[in-house]
C-alpha cells in the first residue's frame, strides 16, 4: 500500500560534540520518506522555498521517493532550524527555527497522493493534520506523530486529529503531557480509549512512545512491546532519529498489508524502525540512510535479535 | 553459593504522589538481601541503632536472611533518610540524610559472612569497598555498585575499588559521570578495560547499566544484552528498585554457580532482576517483596519474554 507523508522538508544547521552541519536536507517528511522508502511507495506533500534545488529533490528521488507534491513556492524560503545538541546528546537547545514557507501552508494534494492506503501526518499545526486527514478518507492506516509546542498551544484541534488516525507516535514524555498521566503504559491506555466522534474514522489503536536512547514501546489494547534501541558506541546526531523511526515502522506496515495490523506484524515494523533509527544516527542527517542497503538492514535486524533474547530458567 | 552483603541498613520516609510512609524499614542492604533471597542463601553486613527492633530483623529472617552480622551499636541511631518524588517519579529531592552508626562504621565480618563465595558491595564509602573485599579474598564473584557522590568526591578509591570486583552495576547516568564518556556502549566497555594492579583480583567483566523506568543494559567483552522495564501502570514507589535489582541479579548467579558466568546465565539474571525490580515498585519500601511467592516470579517472568519477542521478517 502506498504511503502519503505531509510534513516538514527542511534545512538543517546541527552542531554536535562530534562536528557539525550547515544548511543540510533534513524535516521530518525527508526522514520519514528516506526509511519508509526502503519498504514501500512514498508520496511526500510539502512546502519548500526557491533555495530548495535539484540536489536536494534528487536525494529522495535516488530512494525512489515520489517528489512531485513537493510544492515550491516562489520568492519563499525552505524550513530552517538550528540546533546545538549536549555532551551526552540527550539535551538539545534550539537556536533560530524560520517557518519560511511553513507560514500560510495550505497542503494540496494531487490525487496520487490522495489514493495512497498509507497516511503519515508528520509533526505540523494539527489543523493542517486534519484537513489532510478528511483528503484521504479511505485510508486503510493513518498514524500521527505530534510535539510538546502542539499540546501546549492547540491541544483541542491536536485530540481531534488524534481521535481520527489509527496510531500515535509520540515521545514518552509528549506522551505524559498530553494525557497527564505520570506512567507511560497508563499514557497508552488513556489514548487508546479515545475514540472519533465521527463514526468513519476510527480512533488510535496503537500507540508508539519513543524513548530516544532507551528504544520504544508499543502499546495495544491487547498486548504490550518493547524494544531497547541498538547498542552503539558512537552516535554522532540525533536529528530525525524519530521521523526515520516512524518512516520503517509505517512503511514495514505497509508492505504488509494483508496481516490486518496483527500484534506480530507490529513488532517486526517496531524491530524495523529501531534499526533504521540506529543508522540514522551514526552520521549526520540524512547522510547514514542515503546509503543504507537492505542487506544492512537486515544485518542489524538479526543482531537486535541476538541482543533482545533470553532464554527460559 | 552463599551470597554476604555489606551496605546500609535504613529508616526511610518517602513520600511519593501515591502515598507517604514513615521510617519504613530500608537501605541498600536490606532491599538487596530480601530480592536475593529468593535464590540463595544472604548475609547481611551492616550496622543499626538502638532504634532498630526485632520487627525489622524478622522480615529479613522471614525471608531466611541471615542477621547475625547486623551489627548493633549501642547508643547510636539507624542510617535515616528522607526523600519525595516527583509527578512521574524520574526526579526525587533528597530532603533529609542522618548518617547515625553509618559515621565511622567499620565492617566486621564474622568467619561465616566470610566464606561467602559471592560478594556485593553496595553503595558506600569505597574504601570500606574495598577493606571489606580484601576480607574475601577467595570469592569467586563480586560486584559493586556506588552513586554520584562517591563518583565525584572519593574518585580514586572507588576505581580501585571497581578494579577488584567482577562485576560494576550502576545507573547509566552514573556510568556515562565515572568514564567520562557520553554513551553507555563506550562507558561500560571503558570499565570492562580497566584491570586490578594485583593479579589476585580480576577487574570487572561484566557492566549492568540501571535504565530506571527504561529497564537496563548488560556489557561484557562478548556481548551486548538489553532487557525493558516489565510494564506496570501503577508505580507506587522505586525506593530500592536498584538494590532489588542488584540482588535478584547477583542472586541468580550465585545459585548457579556451575555455569561460570555465561552470556545466556547473566541474561536469565537479567530478567530475574528485571522481575524482582518491577514488583518492588508496586507497593512503599519493602511491603510487596516481603511477601513475594516463587510462582509470581515465575509467571511475570513469562510475561516479560512474551512483551520483548518478535519474529523473523
Amino acid at each position: 500500500m502506498a504511503i502519503t507523508v505531509v510534513g516538514s522538508i527542511a534545512f538543517d544547521s546541527v552542531k554536535t560534540p562530534f562536528g557539525e552541519r550547515e544548511r543540510m536536507l533534513g524535516g521530518a517528511a525527508v526522514h520519514f520518506a528516506l526509511a519508509a522508502s526502503f519498504f514501500e511507495e512514498v508520496r511526500v506533500v510539502g512546502p519548500v522555498g526557491d533555495d530548495f534545488g535539484e540536489r536536494e529533490l534528487d536525494v529522495l528521488r535516488k530512494r525512489g521517493v515520489e517528489v512531485s507534491d513537493i510544492e515550491r513556492i516562489e520568492g519563499g524560503k525552505t524550513f530552517f532550524w538550528r540546533g546545538e545538541y549536549g555532551w551526552d546528546l540527550n539535551s538539545r537547545e534550539t537556536l533560530d527555527t524560520q517557518l519560511g514557507v511553513f507560514e500560510g501552508f495550505d497542503p494540496k494534494l494531487s490525487e496520487r497522493s490522495r489514493s495512497s492506503e498509507v497516511l503519515f501526518l508528520a509533526n505540523i499545526q494539527p489543523e493542517l493534520q486534519q484537513r489532510v486527514r478528511k483528503q484521504l478518507p479511505e485510508a486503510r492506516f493513518v498514524a500521527l506523530d505530534s510535539m510538546n509546542f502542539w499540546i501546549e498551544q492547540q491541544r483541542e484541534p491536536l485530540l481531534s486529529a488524534i481521535a481520527s488516525v489509527d496510531c500515535l507516535v509520540l515521545n514518552d514524555a509528549e506522551l505524559r503531557q498530553l494525557t497527564g498521566r505520570p506512567n507511560v503504559v497508563s499514557a497508552a491506555r488513556e489514548v487508546l480509549s479515545w475514540s472519533s466522534p465521527s463514526p468513519a474514522l476510527r480512533g488510535p489503536s496503537v500507540v508508539v512512545a519513543k524513548q530516544g536512547e532507551y528504544g520504544a514501546a508499543l502499546v495495544t489494547n491487547e498486548s504490550f512491546f518493547a524494544l531497547p534501541a541498538y547498542p552503539l558506541e558512537n552516535v554522532i546526531d540525533p536529528t530525525g532519529a524519530g521521523d526515520t523511526f516512524a518512516g520503517a515502522f509505517v512503511g514495514y506496515i505497509a508492505a504488509h498489508p494483508a496481516e490486518e495490523l496483527s500484534d506480530e506484524l507490529l513488532r517486526r515494523a517496531m524491530a524495523h524502525a529501531t534499526v533504521l533509527a540506529s543508522f540514522n544516527v551514526e552520521e549526520f542527517g540524512t547522510e547514514r540512510v542515503e546509503r543504507l542497503s537492505g542487506e544492512e538492514i537486515v544485518a542489524r535486524l538479526q543482531e537486535l535479535r541476538a541482543i533482545t533474547q533470553f532464554s527460559g530458567d
